[in-house]
């Protein structure tokens, strides 16, 4: 460090410190930056996480404050610092690696001594002049890391869940407008990319809508009420240890009138302390709507694909040349990194997975690598959805002749004569009709097995598409 | 074949084939046989499976008939087969592998067959006479594999559910039971595998029996919903082609009566014919359960290592020698199983991700593996957390001697002190107890920080394994 | 059991037990069966485990024999008993599940057990005399299940091994042989999904033979070696405990010429008894071998694609019918199963990799499960290759007329004129005949940007499916 | 934008955009930094990629000047462009995410145009004046994204290698030396965390450095030759369209010589082009890598467990306080970061896996994400093992004292006594001395089963660590 830099010196377990007066991080952040260096991803990368700390260590404050341990001053500072975060300052104070050893004591502190200093400077005081008010004392009063950083983690996807419902909202609406546009664009439906029936591309893209919406529900009627369930209170093992017990009631009720969510006491804190359940639940509704939106981009692709070579029923609007060599060429890149972004979130869910299951006794020391991939996870499927809206589905264009000529071309439709000719006579048709590459109704007729106005009455569009009305 | 086994002959779309007389499946199902070959798992290895392809069945035939399409003696004839079926008869009659391609149309053939052929013989005709009573023409009629083979799949795990919540129940009253039993063992808890504070073995093992009840909880409250909006009714593709528009409510209708649960349709058919979003879901709950009973047989693992010299705190009872080699070795059998039987369903979690991820249009075709992974990991849960009651939990010993001086001779109940000593001053106490190898309470003694009056009161058990009672 | 049954009475450190004097297997296996019944997977559907098991005993015995530990008489008694088995007999007499706790012990005792009592009826004893000779003291002596049992999964891999290499050779012939099939058939090649350049069908398939090959190659050349440094010897935790400095050698060597393939000792028995790097390598090889197999049945789906709404430039041959209400459907059936049976392999290397991250100390006590995992992905991968075979790939046709159709309506050959005429200028062709749904030969022409003679030359197909020869 | 910013105009096939004078990329980045915003990393952070790709740009600008394809003047501007960045300059004109749809084509295009107007400066001209030498024709001749992106992926990770190599040998020389310093710790082995038989603390601790010495040792053996072959040339889709027969091989043989690895043209270009199997695999060897760190890190964690209540065999050094609320306590953090970082990788190998298994035809669009995580695990393994070694390894220290005790007060050296006491003996004087918590050697004492001098003989360290010196 250059020799001219300000600094305080700091002291922990370790010994002293020289810290630039410059940052509001103390020396247990400073040994966490020089002990992990691993990934590009650090906390200040994750606003939602650094905002929930904050709210966490409000809501402890208060309870403290109640209880009468934390004076009014110190607790008006303390008060102020977290405001400050909550409000997007100084998250720039928070530069250690999100993959971090130490099962978050390294983010507790770093939020404890943020907090800290921006107090201490709040009160009149110097930073590091930590006997007017100390990050683990003060701060950190009846917390641990262990129950903390657990209910932090919850808060800030509870905070990250509203951009993703965002995002979802938003990307079924133009799945939806597009159903409603494409809802007179006869085509085959093909099942094992056999030709099946006929369907409309509306109710093709209507599907997409339905599949997301299905998923936004499920996760809305999960998540909050899963992830507001918190251990805040229970301290190092979920005993309490250093509370007194009206502290964590008084935290608690703290934390959901600070968060506007429904936060609560889980029913068992020796548990919560360690159990990773939630998140590997919470993983996995992500990952369900990763496959949702693969198989949708897939679909895409392939619906898209030619367009002289392909099935080329619809367009997606050109965003980037395809190739340095081809010329002309238009590559489906949205679609492409909605997969890639699908395969990183199943990716991460095993990286959960693994985390979750490594927990031991009475902490789950894995529990970073959890919040890691989280916040990854959420944040990239949102971002990944509004790219796909914004960049593709809101531009999609339909080849209804091309659909048309498909349909009206294909073997498929006999199944729909199937209730009148059976299925062992219509299979000899079909058999008969792609052999010989022929036309389904010319065998008909020509077999004369049904009058034409049978026919068109069984193959009107609105018979095809959707049960008869029943007699 | 033996040329004197006695055969009749049927017919496909590709041909004819002889069938042993002995058999109640017919050429379609001998197709798959001879096709797929590749594992050890059949279908009759899953009788959920066909009771649940039984009873979809039947409620089809029973919409069929009150729509006046199937007389009443062949829907009378179906129903008896079906039944006969429920009630566990001819199961040996499907004999193909669960790994199969085709998207399932190889096992709701295989159920179309033996149901025509129980039904034939019922009215006084032979196997094979399909002119009375036809497999397709018949017994599945106004039906598509698409439809009714994911709605039999979401049938049987319904029915599969029921044997892995009694496992679920046995196992949390085993935990709870010994939650009971060691309320009094006071223990050293453990963060990171170092020590931490002091808590009750009685606490550790409700923790157990709480996890659990989350998951059981959240599995009741989840999948019945989840699992129970079924596509019957869809045919094809989702459209309900070559049925009429009472069609699909009676069969949904009749199906919630045949297997009482709640069993209702899908809000859009064409979405439900494609979507594999439920059971990827379901296979997260499953997944969430395995990484639970993970933790808890490594936790056991860790708490009766040694006997000599690992923790030693509790006691497994003896399954099997342990050890060729080692004479009077006694290892955590069981729990390792419980381990391996989770890595088991965290595979088959990923097995089910890709075959989801893999659906393209109006089919997924991949779900034949989501069928068996899925049977398979219920059924492997419910027999591992029977085998952890019986054969581990319900026999645990506690060795309350050791559990007690470990605590008396522990660093961490500084922890105890920290709110009157502060966390610098208990730091440095506790640091010179580890370094000179002494006690920490000789060392407060020696210092006269805190009267003995003072230390009795703060260290007591009931004040360190549970907050303070506020004042 | 039947009280008329006749039992021996057997003892090991749990008590005495009654076993039906027609096993061969005794106390120690029937406790096994007792505490492990979860999976359909028994030690006897694994033949090539057992015949390693016995070829490790028998090469053990011969060790023992030749260091005078073991009589003439017991040493000729246990290698009779070891040939029974390699040769494929009392196979039944393993009725373990392969998911077991005790880390192989298990699997140890139930061929010490089995040998031991065919050796001692050969010896002229009755099941059970085993001061005869002890399934202990004799059969295992030297040994320990931690070196035995993970050397007999390597040589069972190996011996495996020799089924994947056939099936392996026997698809790449089949891929081979369609590649000189097709060697004339011009397509277009596509990126993306999108239209690419021509190419020929033979060239498409060669890739797919060149691509296994490959991989056979990598196999061929990694896993011999790799799966033959065994710890025979290291006993109870590769310090070679009970035994003298001549035994390893003699063991492995025997083992060596018993198998007939390069078994060696691993250089540090203490690191080899834990480390489960080569079975998580070797998982990583037939994964490997999976995601090319299911992107070939990827491919091979979507060039069938059809036969009138998709792509139809081959034709799989029909399997079965592909559908219950569909009449003439057929569906990829084949390929579809191998599909799954890649994904299946893919799921069991996570298992594996669970397994080999789960070892603690001086063992992995997973090993049962990594065993049972590579066992079962060896094997699914061989049928899937000869299945795939000899029911599909022996049997695709191509249709040239359709394939060449594509080729000269695409936009895609103006990649050909690029070098010609500049990519700006192409790109300004290929667009022009996208929107207006024109011909790419006709705009250069309309433009007179190439004469007639350039054009043929620079669109000559081996022009554009090959590297123009250099002046 | 700033209206102030001087700009200059670029056109691709959908249009004019402007770009800002300062940048060196073009048009086709500034739509990929536009159409991907997903993840905080970018193509910038991956310096050995950038790298390799202005190797391969060398190269085949060489291939391309040998051929008389490229003037002089332009070669040597490409050429002093390339080396610029190969020496590390303009790595910040690379702002696209890793994450990008697109298959390469949008990082190829990046490095296409940053090339360019290097070498226009360098020419004396402006950026932009690509009529002196374009990005495409000229920078890009006789190249496709699809045969360029793969191959500078290769040479990427070679590059990278060597990091990774350096890191290995640290890392074993760590180990090796502290095998070495506790070659006289007498200590209990333990087999399924049960005591088992002993072994010095030095031959733990060699098994650490033989396990990683193997997995260098096997990544040395198969990567070079592996990575090295590529499909430069092939251009498209590996049918080698628009370059001349010499091209290929020209190209290839400089890059060999550019990057002095052992680059080999791959057999079958075609294949080639789509193959991601060689990437399945390195990402496998990564993963194998990844589970024994995760192993050896558990290890040390179990091992350093207590310091009270745990094994306490070793010390780690404190690296930081390990609690916010519990004073003294210090955490085993390096261990942990080093598990996070394997679970990482392994997540990662799924996500390599997905992507592998997504490719179609001719190409495989997911590569990005192949090259994303392939460079994300290297980086992070070698991060991680340096950590390893600097912050955890090189200082820990053993409790000798503690071990021995341990060892002397166990169960396990019964074992010993095994092949004079025979197993069943042996085994009931191990369950005595466990049920009346007496000592082994009492008990033999008591019976006077054995000699003190035969006892002493048998109990003699040396041999019991390692198998007896043969008569």
């Amino acid at each position: 460090m250059n020799t001219n830099v300000s600094v305080r010196s700091e002291k922990d377990l370790l010994g002293y410190r020289d810290i630039p007066n410059q940052f509001y991080f103390g020396v247990q952040t400073l040994r966490a930056i020089e002990n992990f260096n691993l990934t590009h991803s650090k906390i200040s990368n994750h606003p939602n996480f650094i905002i929930a700390l904050a709210m966490v260590k409000q809501a402890c404050a208060q309870a403290n404050h109640k209880l009468g341990k934390l004076s009014e001053e110190k607790y008006q500072a303390i008060e102020f610092a977290c405001q400050q975060l909550i409000n997007g300052h100084y998250h720039d104070q928070f530069p250690i690696d999100m993959l971090q050893g130490g099962a978050g004591t390294s983010t507790n502190m770093n939020a404890n001594e943020v907090i800290a200093n921006v107090a201490l400077e709040h009160m009149g005081f110097a930073k590091g002049e930590y006997k007017h008010l100390h990050p683990n004392n003060d701060v950190n009063m009846s917390q641990s890391t262990n129950d903390v950083y657990p209910t932090a983690i919850r808060v800030g996807l509870l905070l990250s869940l509203k951009g993703l419902q965002t995002a979802f909202a938003t990307l079924i609406q133009a799945f939806s407008n597009k159903a409603v546009e494409f809802k007179d664009v006869l085509k085959m439906g093909r099942t094992q990319l056999q030709d099946a029936v006929p369907m409309t591309l509306g109710q093709e893209f209507a599907a997409f809508a339905t599949t997301l919406k299905k998923d936004l529900d499920k996760i809305n009627a999960i998540s909050p009420d899963m992830l507001g369930y918190v251990n805040l209170g229970g301290t190092a093992i979920g005993t309490g240890i250093n509370t007194e017990a009206a502290y964590a009631p008084y935290a608690i009720s703290a934390l959901a009138a600070i968060t506007k969510e429904n936060i609560q006491a889980a029913p068992d804190f020796v548990e919560a302390t360690s159990d990773m359940g939630d998140f590997v639940l919470f993983s996995g509704l992500l990952k369900r709507t990763a496959t949702k939106l693969s198989k949708i981009a897939n679909d895409l692709r392939l619906l898209s694909s030619g367009p002289r070579t392909g099935l080329n029923e619809i367009n997606l609007e050109p965003r980037q040349p395809g190739s340095s060599i081809m010329p002309g060429k238009v590559n489906p890149v949205i679609p492409e990194a909605v997969n890639l972004a699908s395969f990183q979130v199943i990716a991460n869910d095993l990286a959960v997975t693994l985390a979750a299951d490594a927990g031991q006794l009475q902490l789950n020391a894995m529990e970073p690598l959890i919040a890691f991939k989280l916040f990854e996870s959420i944040d990239l499927l949102a971002k990944a959805m509004l790219m796909f809206t914004d960049k593709c589905i809101n531009t999609v264009t339909a080849n209804p002749e091309h659909c048309k000529n498909l349909v009206e071309n294909s073997i498929g439709i006999v199944t729909a004569l199937n209730p009148y000719l059976g299925y062992e006579n219509t299979t000899r048709i079909a058999k008969t009709a792609n052999v010989e590459n022929r036309n389904v109704l010319d065998l008909i007729r020509a077999e004369k097995l049904l009058s034409e106005e049978q026919l068109s009455e069984i193959l009107a569009i609105e018979n095809m598409i959707q049960p008869k009305a029943s007699a």
